[in-house]
């Protein structure tokens, strides 16, 4: 299939038969003039050349037929290969921006915001992604000024209801017209009884080639045997380094070299198909014109998974051996991590298949990484930080395995509750789409800059970066998409601990005013609800000194101790909150382990979620480490804490058991 | 005075006495049509009454004669009230927002951006202090969409130096023009060759009251004796406290309190007054009621300043027992720290004049707190976290001393290079700006979510809260406002090795591609500059493993050693760099400290700016450590490094010497 435009008409006939609405319009040949008579009215030149109409001369309002007559004699004139011309009712409204773009991964995104000649200026534009509710559509939407105005802005309302079906109609057709490559409906006009696009025009581009999502089977990163391919004596190759860092695990290990009999003490085969007992999982760390022979052997041994710790493939140009590979994998139906990978750990098992040096604590959080550097810099803060993992996964160069197939198996399986991914490319973009959202989900992007870089042909597309699609799909589905890798782990720490919190009502409790009011700002920036406490304002009063603050936060005043705390948690687990966030500053009557104690009961009996925000250096560590011991989240700096609360509540107030039947 | 409402050719005709261009207008009486033939025109009705026009049905459009009469009789009949009208010229082009306010701390503020019917819901607008200089103003509208427009951006095009002596003419107006209190000039309308306010109104309010300025002398936190007055026997009495903090002061201490002969080994006098030697500071701790009689045996003893620890003043509603006391201050000559402040701390001099349990390590930031609590907790989180201090001071109710006052100290003062503030509330805000900007200074403001509770009358109003005009005014005079605690350490940690910078050309060498594009992400986001490595793409080829990534971030893979990156920093150091990031990863290969010894003598050698991003926990910590000895900032997130970096780098160009002059 070529490249192909659509015109302004061809457009409206499209949409018409999907349901949508399109201006009353009249096509007409150059020549001729329509028997128009509906002022004032648009005039535009219909040219598969002409793609911007606006920035060429080719639109022009006219008021009467006299002026229609004018206006299409110019538009001939200034248009000689023109033989078509349009004109159509002048709608008025709400001016929205509508564009659809197919990205290689998501497949179709819509995007929706405020339109205007300011659209990229302002860029108040979320994308869509086809898999997403009405409802989630619906949270979108709301991140936009153009929910603003359609909800009534100065003279300005529109009718949201019409707004969301014409999206889901749009969805419907995109779903059925894969080789849409791009739409756009610019400007669509909002008012409170209609929704109108006021021009179209689309590029259809045969659909891209994408890899098949093929399932991974539960039990594949659990093996119970783990063989060595490339195992070595020698302390400074890497296949000594896999066999080493296999001495903690729990199941069994069969070096293979020919050259040995022995190596760290375990029996070493000549090849993995002379091993006498199943292996489950292959490490392979053999120069990489070896893999695929040694690959066929593991095929032929009934090997589950192979870890191609090797790099040599597409990562240094040489996408044929690397295809190869896959060839081979494919025939016997063996998966395959990497190539050029890390490898994997399952700290439940003791398992450390990976040359990094460190296993790190054990844990809920599956880490999938598109960067092996990033796992060793991770797992060797995460002893010092106390962050522990079900698995870590180094994707390498994807060959068979991708990332969302892990994310996929990670949403299934029991030792996990939280899923963090560090993702470089992703080329199951629309099949993550079904997994997020069911299971806490962590995910750092990197490219947010390539975007930018980008020459883009249309609106849409200068709009649709690659990181911009990603965080919107990912989000609208109820993914989590932070900045760095600290606010990652500081968000684990959270949903670790609570999942994902349904409401937003906090409470703050603080022994320092100041942290307090900081406390109180971000919530409100993030837009955390604030409980009042007036219901229980003269209980307090009984218990607090006379100038506590008798508000939220609720500030117990720099002598507290852990008694006052306690009895002020005593009235306020009364209120209706979801989260409640403890700040504690050393101050010299401050007795912080025991202030850590009543915060760990007020967790325990109220069974919500509760925040510690422990601020100072060795004064307060005895308290972290009181809160860490327990689960009980706790931050050094209240913006941290606050962040982490913000990022734990569900935006999207779906349930995820909905979304889940949905699905 | 009382409050006075300004109509349009009010307005217009002040505009027009400092040169700012206003439409043609002609002002007429109910019953009269004036001899109008412009068109399109406006018509609206002149009313003190009527003070939102366009709401109001009171501005009409008009494109005959005809239509004028028309509009006239319409305005007749809808503002019965109404004495007058007027008729002015349709005026086309950038539509500007443009309000100025009087901040009861900052003074009058300009805020300009883009206009229209959306200023409210995009909130584009950049507040400008009258003592911005031109350079500084336009820094602050290169923030705005509204500077784009006026680049050049679709059909439109303004003239910016039109637009920046606009704003100059407004300013000498507001100077000379006090009682202004609010000024709507909404829309303004831009072109390349006019600027001209297509509406206006003034609300006049006399001026606040508001404190003097009054310059501290310059020694007076570094006092050779300090007296407790109060001193105490008693372990739990903060009498006790102060006198145990100062056992380390390098000057002299006089305990006071008639009831002893000695506390803790020092001898103790029945009154300040019967010290026989000079007492620069005296500390009080005695009941707030006998504050005012203390104060004066201190003015008669000739102390230069009191630091007043008791509590019970203002904040607990005694307002006139500190009137009391700062008229007992004037009378004497003293200043007065507190009431209700921890005190203050000088690490150089072992001096703790606080009733915190530590005294932070020496260091060169100045750390000036509206909480006391926060002190406790920074200066104890700062032995860990190897950050050090000139002076801390807490400044308490603020009934002599303010903050700005502390400011200008601190920016004369030899010990001090970076100074930090935890703002609250600030009086002096206009007196501050004379000294943002001639030493690093990071605020943290605390207050972000009271601005949008007030009630607003005007656009400026509600665009101009508390928190965004400290912001807008504190930045555009080169301060750095930052969001968190952990943010301003990071900050400071950065100016205090390298103060700000001129430039904002990066370089980044990593060991990981992950974190590298991580950081070249965060780097373009805030507008640093990635500088090309070609130049010297052959040079690191000869020296780097082929896979190397040929691109800035200079990616040495992962197995670089530090022979590697002393390699690769010989080349890198040829180029025209401000600053250079070097993240570290542990890897197998990664010699940690001997990478940390190389960035080391890349910033000896360079005298420019090197940071290092040193990942994970106990395997980079020595190699942190010989950093931090070494005065070089690190950081474990590139998040934080790369932000710092930014933070650190000068927005406003002008030179800091230059505007010294100025001010």
């Amino acid at each position: 299939m070529k490249d192909l435009f659509l015109t302004e008409p061809e457009v409206y006939s499209l949409l018409s038969s999907y349901g949508i609405s399109v201006p009353a319009y009249s096509l007409f040949k150059r020549g001729e003039l329509p028997s128009w008579n509906t002022f004032p009215a648009v005039v535009k030149v219909v040219s598969k050349r002409v793609i911007h109409k606006s920035s060429a001369g080719g639109v022009l309002f006219v008021s009467s037929r006299e002026e229609l007559k004018r206006a299409v004699s110019e538009l001939e004139q200034k248009f000689p290969e023109a033989e078509e011309f349009i004109v159509e009712e002048k709608l008025s409204g709400i001016e929205a921006f509508v564009g659809v773009k197919r990205d290689p991964s998501f497949l179709h995104v819509v995007g929706a915001g405020t339109g205007g000649i300011f659209v990229e200026l302002f860029k108040d534009v979320v994308f869509i992604p086809l898999k997403a509710s009405k409802e989630e559509t619906l949270e979108q939407i709301k991140k936009t000024k153009l929910y603003k105005l359609i909800e009534g802005f100065r003279n300005y309302r529109g009718n949201l209801e019409l707004f969301l079906d014409f999206i889901e109609k749009l969805k419907i057709l995109l779903t059925e017209h894969p080789e849409i490559y791009e739409l756009d409906l610019n400007p669509t006009f909002i008012t409170e009884s209609y929704i109108v696009p006021a021009d179209g025009r689309a590029l259809l581009k045969e659909p891209e080639k994408r890899r098949e999502f093929k399932p991974l089977p539960d039990n594949l990163f659990r093996p119970k045997s783990v063989a060595v391919i490339g195992a070595s004596k020698n302390p400074k190759k890497v296949g000594y380094a896999l066999v080493r860092n296999l001495e903690r695990f729990k199941g069994k290990v069969f070096p293979v070299n020919p050259k040995y009999e022995k190596v760290l003490g375990f029996k070493c085969y000549p090849s993995v198909k002379e091993v006498p007992e199943p292996v489950d999982c292959a490490l392979i760390a053999v120069p990489a014109e070896v893999v695929p022979s040694v690959l066929k052997e593991c095929g032929e041994k009934g090997v589950n998974l192979a870890v191609v710790i090797s790099a040599g493939f597409k990562e240094a140009g040489r996408e044929e051996l690397e295809r190869e590979l896959v060839e081979v994998a494919k025939k016997y139906g063996i998966r395959v991590l990497g190539p050029n990978t890390l490898g994997f750990m399952v700290p439940p098992l003791g398992l450390n298949a990976s040359f990094s040096t460190t296993l790190p604590p054990e844990g809920e959080i599956s880490f999938l990484s598109q960067s092996g550097a990033l796992i060793t810099a991770v797992v060797d803060a995460a002893a010092s930080e106390d962050i522990g993992f079900s698995e870590v996964i180094s994707l390498g160069n994807q060959a068979d395995i991708e990332i969302t197939e892990c994310f996929d198996l990670a949403v299934r399986s029991s030792d996990t509750k939280v899923i963090l991914s560090y993702v470089e490319g992703l080329e199951l973009g629309f099949e993550l789409l079904d997994f997020v959202g069911r299971k806490p989900a962590v995910f750092i992007k990197a490219g947010k800059s390539e975007g930018g870089k980008r020459a883009a042909a249309s609106h849409t597309g200068s709009l649709a970066g690659n990181y911009k699609v990603f965080k919107d799909a990912v989000e609208c589905r109820g993914g989590i998409v932070v900045d760095s890798l600290e606010e990652a782990f500081d968000c684990c720490r959270f949903l670790t601990a609570y999942g994902r919190l349904r409401g937003k009502k906090l409470l703050i409790v603080t022994n320092a005013g100041g942290p307090g009011t900081l406390s109180a700002d971000y919530a409100t920036t993030f837009g955390l609800e604030l409980i009042s406490v007036d219901p229980v304002l003269e209980e307090l009063s009984e218990v607090l000194p006379p100038n506590w603050s008798r508000i939220n936060p609720v500030d117990l005043i720099g002598d507290a101790t852990s008694d006052r705390y306690r009895a002020a948690f005593e009235i306020l687990e009364k209120l209706q909150w979801d989260v409640c966030l403890v700040i504690v500053t050393p101050q010299s009557m401050t007795d912080v382990p025991e202030i850590a104690h009543e915060v760990v009961k007020l967790a325990e009996r109220t069974k919500r979620a509760v925040v510690g925000c422990f601020m100072g250096g060795s004064s307060v560590s005895k308290g972290v480490e009181i809160l860490k011991r327990e689960g009980i989240p706790v931050y050094p700096d209240p913006y941290r804490a606050v962040n982490s609360i913000r990022r734990g509540v569900w935006s999207v107030q779906s349930s995820s058991e909905e979304r889940r039947e949905k699905v």
